[in-house]
């Protein structure tokens, strides 16, 4: 299975500002671009999972225009396509716009939409489901890789399976998207093992999700023609800019995936994953480079009694940390943070509070 | 009371090297030059109490030689007195130094010893305590100002008084120093109400502490006698760096007070003191300056969900703090620290392995 035996274009998704992860994202680096886990930036990780499967030239990475340059130096000598939007619309134009690139090129043909920023912990596992996936909507439809869930996790949305497709080993009709849960509901999701986190991993045939967005998003489907219209002329980057100003800001899941009566398709993917949403996430995904005390230290540190406490340098600094415990320390040149291990979720408030303060050059 | 109306000398020991303030206190620019607490560097406070009592010229400053620029700087157009040694030899050898240019320079007379790193926190409360002690010393004997204590303090010795010195309103004889209590013994020291803190303030006639000195440190006195003989003469630095090579290594404490036989008096001093040990010890002395939920904010901060946290900061960046409780955080260029606030003490360690790193450019 895999290679290149089967067809498929690819839109990977790498439009977010990934304030979680300040101060070492920021808004001309947003997390995507970081060597955040694994040795090359969360797109390059992306990129080379799904590289093995198809032609390079079929990968189209949909991109902020401010970090164009960013992705054209991480793919410097590869045949991927870089595509721009003037500002961000969440995925369902984002995905759109991969669309009329591809359907240009290509015409009609499967589509394996992937978010940039994502942890994949078993890149054989995630193939296979993809390349499910993939025979899957030959016959119509749109496919999701639901994970398997590893514990009650009350931070991701869900998919609830229902019927499995007669003939096929483990592909199941979807029953719902579910909201994220209470920690009671994902501890009764985790114990029924009928529920499956949404990794916004989509599988479908392109002329399929126009057809969707024509149905379900009548005035980004509008937007999408007319700028397809103009596609390879002088004239596209200006519409694309008029279309992106007045274009709905909606995802894929409520704008579409949520609303359709078209066959909706749940694939488990059986492998780790996570949407490596805060510095805690990264610190749980690294568990197997903490020392005995539970540390997880990058940087020039000097380290003492301290338990499971992170730090992320990004700086040349010495370090000094003394009696902590459950505290991550991230250090860049011009700014610092230190929080709480189960606070991390709140950086993206302490973003904005610079931004309040008018301190744009710190983010 | 006070003013220029009796005669005495003054012994700020300015020689610590004060590794408990990493990162901001350096081998280069140690405590007593940090203006720590208070708008002046703490040598300069200390400097502020006294200089009411005394002509400036009779204020005799010992400090390590690596360190006079630094004190001429901050004494800069004053007539200080400024004496250096080539190492530290604890307070003994140091008080030794001043005595004997105190004594070519006025011969004898009250000396005022004074650690230059010190908090007080009612100056003329101090001021009292010192005239008292000034004109106990007229009649002999030594005296030394015993902190009354606000607390079970274990961090500090004692002085345990004895019988009152008959016709005097507040002077004790000392019946012993005590070493650092266990928390039940300062718990009773305080209850009891007959024990002070040592705060390393000493008065005494010069040629009254010469005498100890050739008792109780005969080695000491013999190296100062030799340098005594060429005070003011081409070989004095020579000969310096030759005592100061072999000289012993003793506090003042153990090699005089706690032996003689000569009258020892305690003046209770009633003002806050405290010997600014540790960062811990910043955060209560500017108690005040704390926040609603307890956090001491110093530089460019963004503090969300913290309490009771201390941020100092000598660098520029931009500090966010998250879900924090009783932490310290100390910013500098090139040096960060994070610390459990019950755990200050331990920066001591962190320096020494950092030496043990051999890296000396963060010391």
């Amino acid at each position: 299975m895999g290679g290149l035996d089967r067809i498929m274009n690819v839109i990977i998704m790498a439009g977010g500002a990934g304030t979680r992860f300040w101060p070492v994202s920021r808004s001309h680096y947003p997390k995507q671009f970081l060597k955040i886990i694994g040795p090359h930036p969360l797109i390059e990780e992306t990129y080379l999972r799904i590289a093995p499967l198809v032609e390079e030239k079929r990968i189209y990475i949909v991109v902020h225009e401010a970090h164009k340059e960013l992705v054209k130096e991480i793919f410097k000598g590869r045949e991927v396509r870089v595509v721009t939007e003037p500002s961000g619309r969440n995925t369902a134009p984002c995905i759109g716009l991969g669309l009329i690139h591809i359907m240009e090129e290509y015409g009609d043909g499967p589509v394996v939409v992937l978010p940039a920023d994502h942890y994949i912990g078993d890149v054989a596992a995630f193939q296979d489901a993809i390349c499910s996936a993939v025979s899957v909507v030959d016959k119509g439809g749109i496919v999701t890789i639901g994970i398997v869930p590893s514990r009650p996790e009350t931070g991701y949305g869900y998919i609830k399976r229902g019927e499995p497709l007669l003939g096929d080993k483990e592909v199941f009709r979807v029953e719902a998207f579910v909201e994220k849960p209470s920690p009671e509901l994902a501890t009764q999701f985790l114990s029924e093992g009928n529920h499956y986190w949404n990794a916004g991993i989509f599988v479908f045939r392109a002329q399929a999700m126009m057809e969707e967005f024509r149905r379900y998003l009548p005035e980004v489907y509008e937007g999408l023609g007319y700028l397809r219209d103009s596609l390879g002329r002088s004239n596209f980057e200006k519409r694309l800019k008029e279309v992106y100003q007045r274009i709905t800001s909606i995802s894929i899941d409520y704008g579409v995936m949520e609303r359709t009566t078209s066959d909706l398709f749940v694939i488990p993917g059986h492998f780790p994953w996570s949407d490596v949403g805060s510095w805690q996430a990264i610190f749980e995904l690294r568990s197997h480079e903490r020392d005995e005390d539970g540390n997880l230290l990058d940087g020039n540190t000097v380290v003492l009694n301290c338990k499971s406490t992170f730090v992320y340098s990004r700086s040349e600094r010495l370090i000094g940390c003394i009696g902590l415990e459950d505290i991550i320390v991230v250090d860049t040149p011009d700014a610092l943070l230190v929080s709480h291990r189960g606070s991390t979720q709140d950086v993206r408030r302490c973003v904005e509070i610079i931004k309040e303060r008018g301190l744009e050059e710190f983010l």
